[in-house]
């Protein structure tokens, strides 16, 4: 990305192993992140920046201390790079681990190839070579799946459970499906496009929401015979949806937030009389990948038709546009 | 508390049994909490104003349908209103209850008498008529032990972990009480009285931390191998203090937050890039009152040494003043 609305699909040198850890893989698809959006718009800066953090692929060349993985394995990786090992990712946060990096700052796997560090405990190998129809499914694991089922475990979603969930963008459907898988006994999807709630519905959704701001709180405290919501999920990352989100809990319930913040300013009374359980931050995708890429392999979830918009590489830039104008939910670029 | 600084003791009715979920108890010994200084500091309205709301004391007549307190009853009360059987109580979040009423907004415990909604729910009875010596710790349960083990709980302390504590109050030296008793391995307590830091010591803190703001974070940080300590506790209610908590909680680490807050705005970006479980607001005493009683009444724990001066209920304006002027940590008044 160039500068903000400026994609280009350029040809850049290969990336080479350089630290023992390291793996070299050839992309089979990535695709664009919602958050990519914050540079193309230029609320975050961005001057000719690689772009990019969700991928599968196929490994081409491991550094000598690789242990799990070999060339020709087909792998999906964090979008966090961990080592898997440390104190911090022992305690299943491995997107705080100590050698914690973005991949989109410095990687960028919108591209044929991609040097991942700390290989082994950043990639997980797929059980085989999938079937081109999982390849979607496997995509969304890096990211989308594997943030909507943190923020859907972050908020405690289980059986008897009733999860609200803020924002039907991709990762918000993720943590839909999360919820669902989760035994959640009712989930209500906040939104107002027709075709997203839609396939919140086929993700598991029982009830849909169109309110928003405090609007969408009360409508939420009255399905709920006026508590608020077990378990709520945040997936846009603004100052409303943020507070929506915190209205819509009940006391002692659980808020898992995975909505990038951008300018919100949390005011402390309202968060501390609403009492509730926060959990959020960078999802630790690498902490499900492994039984996300199985529930996947077995073909239990489909979390691959959030994409409604697939493109090749090269055509990235209209992916973006796509995107920005909200025409498609999350394109998928194949390489 | 006539205006901000104005603190009388005046004859007022006897309160009366209203509904027959009440009881009348004859108050033994009340307190002066730190939340009580924010109205006379002027920070919140005050205007004529009840106050108090820690109690322990015998209840002198009951309403019909109060079923496990009789008159003579030495009981303990939370400071929040309860019934304790609705689906928020029956979660532990008795402080959100549909019934939940602040015992300071109405009622007001720095008083012979008072008048307890939903008593069963509300009050605690202790085993038998209290010796004298343990009436302080009896009352200690009423607020700060039960907000500062909430907060202890909340941010998870317990065997293997590191706890940091950040305020030196009253709160603060009941939650390195708690810390202890749940066994966390080290207790550090941010402090820069002397006479507190031997508290916190008595308490069980086995390190003192003098720096604050990013100093005190980076201080934390270097006592815990870069990553930050396990389970912090917030017991003060300042931008400053809450911040420090946060930067001084490790990625997945847990915060528990019980300062009253005041004019606190949490930067989102700081708090989703921290990566960490958030609990806090005013504490569910009652979940945690028949231990703490028991606890108490077996000697195991003292928190009775907490308050540093006693006065009768008549010099309660003394009180205000002393701890205003921080000369006390914690006033008892006897009535």
């Amino acid at each position: 990305m160039h500068a903000p609305g400026d994609v280009r699909v350029e040809d850049r040198e290969d990336p080479r192993i350089i630290e023992p850890t390291n793996a070299i893989i050839r992309l089979t698809a990535t695709c664009i992140c919602g958050s990519d959006l914050w540079p193309y718009r230029g609320v975050e800066p961005v001057d000719h920046t690689l772009m990019g953090h969700e991928y599968v692929g196929v490994v081409e060349e491991i550094g000598a201390d690789v242990k799990t993985l070999k060339p020709g394995d087909f792998v999906v990786g964090s979008f966090v790079i961990s080592d898997n090992t440390c104190e911090i990712c022992q305690a299943g946060f491995q997107s705080k681990c100590v050698h914690a990096e973005f991949v989109h700052a410095g990687i960028g796997t919108q591209a044929e190839k991609a040097r991942i560090p700390h290989a082994d405990g950043t990639l997980v190998a797929t059980p085989g070579q999938p079937d081109d129809d999982l390849i979607p499914s496997l995509l969304a694991a890096s990211d989308v799946l594997g943030t909507g089922w943190f923020a859907a475990d972050a908020a405690q979603a289980g059986p008897g459970k009733t999860v609200a969930v803020v924002g039907d963008g991709a990762v918000g459907l993720m943590a839909i499906l999360a919820a669902k898988q989760l035994g959640a006994e009712r989930i209500i999807a906040m939104s107002r496009h027709p075709e997203r709630q839609e396939l919140a519905r086929f993700y598991g959704a029982t009830d849909i929401v169109t309110e928003r701001g405090d609007e969408g709180v009360a409508k939420i405290r009255q399905l709920t015979g006026g508590l608020g919501a077990h378990s709520v999920v945040e997936a846009v990352g603004t100052q409303e949806s943020f507070m929506q989100a915190v209205g819509a809990t009940r006391g002692g319930g659980h808020l898992g937030y995975v909505g990038v913040n951008h300018d919100v300013q949390i005011p402390g009374t309202q968060l501390f009389f609403a009492g509730i359980h926060a959990l959020g931050g960078p999802a630790p995708v690498r902490r499900y990948l492994p039984d996300l890429v199985q529930l996947i392999w077995d073909r239990k979830i489909d979390p691959g038709k959030v994409f409604d918009l697939t493109l090749p590489l090269e055509r990235a830039a209209e992916g973006y546009q796509a995107m920005d104008q909200r025409t498609a939910i999350k394109v998928l670029l194949t390489v």
